[in-house]
């Protein structure tokens, strides 16, 4: 195998193929990058034997054949060689050796045979559809923060992705629990998604994604299985096993019913709710809403430290109303929240509540409250 | 107590006295900062027994007074407040509480009686003088590297300020090793600092003064005594105990008799060695430097995981040469290095080098050389 690339093609190539290798892994080759390289072009294929991606990059290849080598490494010598280097990569496989040259620079790193670099089983796909990457991306960004991190939960570490009935006809769903607060997000249904299998995808998957969902213009190509999902763009294909659960029947736990509407300005709010909690030191703070007519007080209450109050000029007509909540899970909610007015659906101070952003239902939040 | 205060000024003197402040410690007393209110304005103080600061801020005071309260979380609560904000500041010694307030938000927090507040002895200082920030800045930045972290060698975790004699006449010296390399920086005998007893400033002070010398056009008034040593600014006090051991005599390490001399390009250099130093994964890199005329080559070799070389054109006209060294060090004193050629003298491949910047005698280093 011998090829040349040039150094910025290399850096992003290899830095996106590399950031899917686990730091710690007792597997030696999965330490690597299996290497590529055919007429048209080189690529950079890594595995945890859970997610895979290939990056795929042009190259003038003089000479066709695959290597594998330390990714890591690999990634880091790309990163110092001098902006606008032409890399020359040529591997010796009788003498198990990886060379890189630019310049006066010149590396030689040991190789893995190609044969022993494991490549994900081929699956049929049952739906295949193609999204713009600002749709997935809000989609899979605004669920991600309620992600569990429980291993014992498996089946809520990820973000559930599947058909639903919402009141303006089908949609392709995004939904993330930990128990305490979910998020649900609604996109219209992309041409071809209709038979999607509901599919829970891995944390670590939904973090690889988000380097594919960049560019607002690209289109990415979407692919599922009972037991695996692919994303594409012309350059970079990452292929994920989804968890083999069930994800739990969500639309019991959200509140159909609450009619106590609080309206405000979610930046304002979520500001707010930082500072009061400064004077609490525990992790889970406690942070106590009090509503009366248009007027909001929060406050905390930490006895061996000290107690904080603010008030905010709120929308609210309904009857007084004092709940607390975990004041991490009400920050995040709100910084979900696009728009400037963020809206609270109450019930009684021991019901969850419901937020959205204005009169929008394609993206809602719920969150538990906490005894204050 | 009773005072309002901008919260920009508030911010900056409560950062500046937190820092001091140890993130872990049992005395209650010493994670709280200590307010005091005057009529011409306030002061903040923090301590950890070993180094004290002293940051004093103006303000409309109301009425006098004394109190402490967690460093830490006054100075959240000042940064989580609005730009722009009064804050009024408000102590109940009754109530044992500390009302902080702020537009729409208000604060109550924990207090403990004032005279708990441990301050540093008072001392005969037997050195006073002045210098610019600017050259205070230069002595110890550059020095500081080179202070050792092993805690059984407590006199060397300092940087070790004297007077001493260069070959210019006295000079105001700074110098701190490891024992595998030293850093040596001179600067002009400041007026007054000639009867200065030598003085180990613990690591944790030079990082805490940094903060003290980022004015460029500031003096920073010196005080020096046999325990102690105080840096002062019309707004900052720092005082700090001094490290109770005895310098090593680090003269008759800094090489006097080697005669080959490297000149290369110092940051050419520094981005050479730390390319190839990425092939190995140790922590203690070996380098070697193979020199003959005019030709610099770089290598390392990691049997394990390859091996990297690179070929500087420098300025080298004695006998052939190849001396190893730690990568981390020589990048380190590479980056020191303020002007283009850094000039290496050298003398046997088991023998220390001697750098410094150009032909200046005001800042050397001294490296050990690793068998490679």
């Amino acid at each position: 195998m011998k090829f040349s690339i040039e150094r910025a093609v290399l850096v992003k190539a290899v830095s996106q193929a590399q950031s899917v290798v686990e730091r710690r892994n007792t597997i030696p080759i999965l330490a690597n990058v299996l290497i590529e390289a055919k007429p048209d072009g080189v690529s950079f294929r890594a595995t945890d034997l859970d997610v895979e991606v290939v990056d795929r990059a042009p190259a003038q290849v003089e000479r066709p054949g695959a290597t594998t080598v330390s990714a890591i490494m690999l990634n880091e010598i790309a990163r110092k060689l001098p902006d606008g280097a032409l890399v020359q990569i040529t591997s010796d496989d009788a003498a198990g050796r990886l060379t890189v040259e630019a310049g006066r620079s010149n590396f030689s790193l040991a190789t893995l045979p190609r044969e022993d670099f494991p490549v994900l089983a081929a699956t049929e796909y049952s739906a295949n559809f193609t999204a713009p990457a600002s749709v997935l991306r809000r989609l899979f960004d605004k669920a991600k923060f309620a992600i569990s991190t429980e291993e014992t939960r498996y089946y809520l570490n990820g973000v559930y992705m599947h058909v639903a009935q919402s009141e303006d006809g089908q949609v392709l769903r995004c939904v993330a629990t930990d128990g305490h607060r979910l998020a649900r997000i609604d996109a219209l249904l992309p041409e071809g998604a209709a038979d999607l299998p509901g599919v829970i995808v891995p944390r670590k998957t939904v973090g690889e994604l988000r380097k594919l969902l960049d560019d607002d213009e690209a289109d990415i190509a979407v692919s599922v299985s009972e037991t695996k999902i692919r994303f594409a763009t012309p350059e970079i294909t990452l292929t994920s096993k989804v968890i083999d659960g069930t994800f739990p029947d969500y639309s019991r736990v959200i509140p159909a019913n609450n009619t106590r509407k609080l309206e405000v300005d979610a930046s304002d709010f979520a500001r707010a709710v930082d500072r009061v909690a400064t004077v609490s030191s525990e992790r889970s703070r406690a942070v106590k809403l009090a509503l009366e007519s248009d007027r909001l007080v929060l406050s905390v209450n930490a006895p061996d430290s000290g107690a904080a109050e603010e008030e905010l000029i709120v929308a609210y007509s309904d009857e007084p109303l004092e709940i607390g909540f975990n004041a991490k899970y009400l920050q995040e909610i709100a910084s979900q929240v696009d728009r400037d007015n963020a809206v609270f659906m109450f019930n009684g101070s021991g019901d969850a509540a419901l937020i959205r952003e204005g009169s929008d239902q394609s993206a809602i939040y719920v969150v538990m409250p906490m005894r204050v």
